[in-house]
């Protein structure tokens, strides 16, 4: 399971004030406590410094790599400033996102190409968010196609099918993980990723749902998330959740995860 | 989603203690607490009481519906002890189990035909326990077509694809997960039923794992579980799983639960 730690984004509160400061002691800190509680990426996110992203990024990307020993998810759409945080960027990053919108990509394709990059891939077109499972698997279709005619490597495509509130649908996770389920079975190689907290937008007791519904889409298949890694509950079902789906050899990964205390949540 | 409360079984110390001392109270207040923490039918087995089965099952189920206001499941292999409890039972009782193992089978299947009963069917042949999803459908066909030959209505089987301890081998949680979507798939009306807890045996925090898989199964189509209901976090996200899964329309039965304080344990 490739876990994204979620937590600096400009559109936290405490992450924009650290930002706006230029506080990299809170940055690092912040980092150091996701990387420890099993974060194999952290994300990046500068989105609301309008004007300002791209240099946001490169400080954001130097403060993280400076402060631990794993490589960043570059958060923005803007193709200018994922290649300014890339020229400070230590191994394989990882851009979030590239979607089926014409104009996004077309701007992200040409940077991915022939490189390394591991890339989220969203289930968006120009006409707009999918409702059902086979709308989604429409957009991905279409999506990995472009993707590894741009010289994407399957292995680096994480296609995310993008989660909506079961209290807009209530038909809405079914539809997700179904395409979660189809998408696994259909592109050999290529990896399924979501962040959860869309899912229990509107409803009391979010955490319950969103750990609930992150091991519903590993009972599918799913193989990373987007998540505050600092949920030790979440973290647990996660661990527990892969060595049920058969994809955690004698039960290493959980035996060790008990051993280091990880799953008394 | 069907709740059976697995706590009325005399291989539990306190259980056999009471049934021992005809102890009504105590069997009835372990009635009642399983049935307000939601249970649907109260299990009932008196099976290490070697030659008075039948008249303690009977005992058993007099006790629990003077209690609580529920079918029972009436848990034993011997098709005289499930008739002695049946003469007393009011409602409409479920049977746990019938097998596709021939003696079983003919021994049972006289007993369902043509009643409402619903029954327990456990994808166990004379080979023994089934180790692959294929080998679970392979019995699962003749055990579902058998008991349809013997007019037994679709709705009223529950097919149990017998969950096996990941400890033993690490596939053995994946296989039984893709078991139950393909039952699901393969059967018009027919549900799927399991235990949980001997997938987690000979690992540490098992109720962490049991947990965890019950929601894994939830995602997988598993429509009634065997469980304790006592277990609140169990009972929190099989409700939460319900909701993700599609199946509580408007999220009715979540808020409910919300409401009644049953989500925050």
């Amino acid at each position: 399971m490739i876990v994204v730690g979620e937590l600096i984004n400009a559109s936290r509160k405490p992450i924009a004030a650290a930002i706006e400061a230029r506080d990299a002691a809170a940055i690092a800190r912040v980092a150091r406590e996701q990387r420890e509680a099993g974060a194999d990426y952290i994300d990046v996110n500068a989105g609301t410094f309008v004007g300002q992203e791209a240099e946001l990024l490169r400080w954001l990307v130097s403060t993280v790599q400076e402060a631990v020993d794993a490589p960043c998810c570059i958060d923005s759409p803007d193709p200018r400033a994922i290649e300014a945080a890339l020229e400070v960027h230590r191994g394989t990053a990882m851009i979030n996102s590239i979607s089926w919108e014409r104009s996004r990509f077309d701007a992200l394709a040409p940077l991915l190409a022939g490189t390394d990059l591991k890339v989220v891939a969203l289930c968006m077109g120009d006409d707009g968010m999918p409702e059902t499972a086979d709308q989604r698997l429409g957009i991905a279709d279409r999506l990995v196609d472009g993707l590894l005619r741009n010289n994407v490597s399957a292995e680096n495509i994480y296609v995310d099918p993008l989660v909506q509130p079961i209290s807009t649908r209530s038909e809405f996770g079914a539809e997700f993980l179904r395409a979660v389920g189809e998408i696994m079975g259909r592109f050999d190689g290529v990896h399924t990723i979501c962040g959860l907290s869309n899912v229990s937008y509107g409803l009391p007791e979010r955490k319950l749902l969103n750990q609930t519904f992150a091991v519903m889409a590993v009972a599918r298949g799913l193989d990373a998330v987007i998540v505050n890694p600092l949920d030790t509950r979440l973290m647990a079902q996660l661990v527990a959740a892969e060595a049920l789906a058969g994809r955690d050899p004698f039960c290493m990964n959980y035996l060790k995860a008990y051993r280091a205390g990880r799953l008394g949540a």
